[in-house]
């Protein structure tokens, strides 16, 4: 039987499309969570925690169809790792989807507190993990791994901002026992940021394993 | 090209044993992490620091053996979600591995401190996490979705562990501020292995979904 070439990279191409719609939306979600915390707002803050099925239907839907590229074309090489590399992806962005709920949890309780502090370090970790998200499904895409490596170099600017959140919170708690309350969730929210980076990396890690495998197997070294 | 049947048979099953030790690895690291702590054991706990090297290793064996399995024989059906089950299952238990770190990082910084109570949920936590691993790996080689379905369960009375926790040691934090540091990595530590019973879910939830596809597509209904 001849493998049906033009099907199988549409369907690849429709699996990646998917894919980063998934991100996207994982994005939104942690985006929405972080901004809901910052302006103390409970209805936004629900919404997340309310918000979760489009993320757990596509990542059936995703799954599915690396399962059916899988049987129906069997893809060597390049091909299998992209696929293999989308089963695990897929795995990272139902995670960030569920730490953004857990966000979302840790926020509904912070804000029944008189705020702690200005929040300035929480929204940055946001930010970052949200670019690292971005970057690595980018990367994925585009096959990219000088991109990819910069995901796993944001990945110690993010911890930096965790371990900073956590000294600077430990000084309130210590200082006025009101405020280990609300600090202790905003430590928590802090974690669960820190995991979207690291579920960031993990992505970025598979895109480098997929694209040096093809660099090794079928791009013999060349002057260019 | 003929597929050779008694290899792949052979290979898989080598595949499932090596899985079977990154999990009792995976495992171990856990109790050793948990036991170091409640013995107060600074040699033990650095142990479980320097040593993910062997799951390291492993991991990647794993990975590799999954991707020729996958080119080399190009399984279909219940083979092939065999194969891409573990390759989630092995991600999952290499975070495992991460997390018995993390719990003995927080563990090195706890012994610093006095005790801050006499540590019986955490182990009772440590115990129904590798439990749970255990568990969920034999449902996986044995295609056992009954013994996943207790994994499932046994994440309930973790997560309500985590919950008590949690409370009890906010109760010490409000009322002693000496106890806010230990407390805090205290309730780090019970969230670690929180997440150890979440990567446990995953897999028995890998599992019910390899052996339901199998269920559907290849056994029709019976009186048995």
């Amino acid at each position: 039987m001849e493998r049906p070439v033009r099907h199988f990279d549409e369907e690849l191409e429709t699996l990646q499309n998917r894919l980063l719609e998934m991100g996207g939306l994982a994005e939104e979600r942690v985006r929405a969570a972080v901004q809901g915390l910052v302006t103390r707002d409970d209805a936004a803050i629900d919404k997340v925690q309310r918000g979760d099925e489009p993320i757990n239907q596509l990542h059936i839907e995703i799954d599915d169809r690396c399962f059916r590229l899988l049987a129906l074309y069997q893809p060597m090489a390049t091909d299998l790792r992209a696929i293999v590399a989308a089963v695990k992806i897929n795995a990272d962005l139902e995670r960030v989807g569920d730490l953004a709920v857990n966000i979302a949890e840790a926020g509904t309780r912070y804000i029944t507190h008189a705020p702690v502090k200005k929040l300035i370090d929480i929204p940055r970790m946001g930010e970052i993990a949200q670019g690292m998200l971005r970057d690595a499904l980018d990367a994925y895409v585009r096959r990219d791994t000088e991109l990819a490596r910069t995901v796993l170099n944001a990945d110690d600017e993010l911890d930096a901002l965790k371990t900073q959140v956590f000294r600077e919170l430990l000084t309130y708690m210590l200082e006025d026992p009101s405020t280990v309350e609300p600090a202790l969730d905003l430590i928590l929210i802090s974690r669960h940021l820190e995991r979207i980076g690291d579920h960031a990396t993990n992505v970025a890690e598979d895109v480098i394993f997929m694209v040096s495998a093809l660099d090794v197997r079928h791009h013999p070294p060349t002057n260019s």
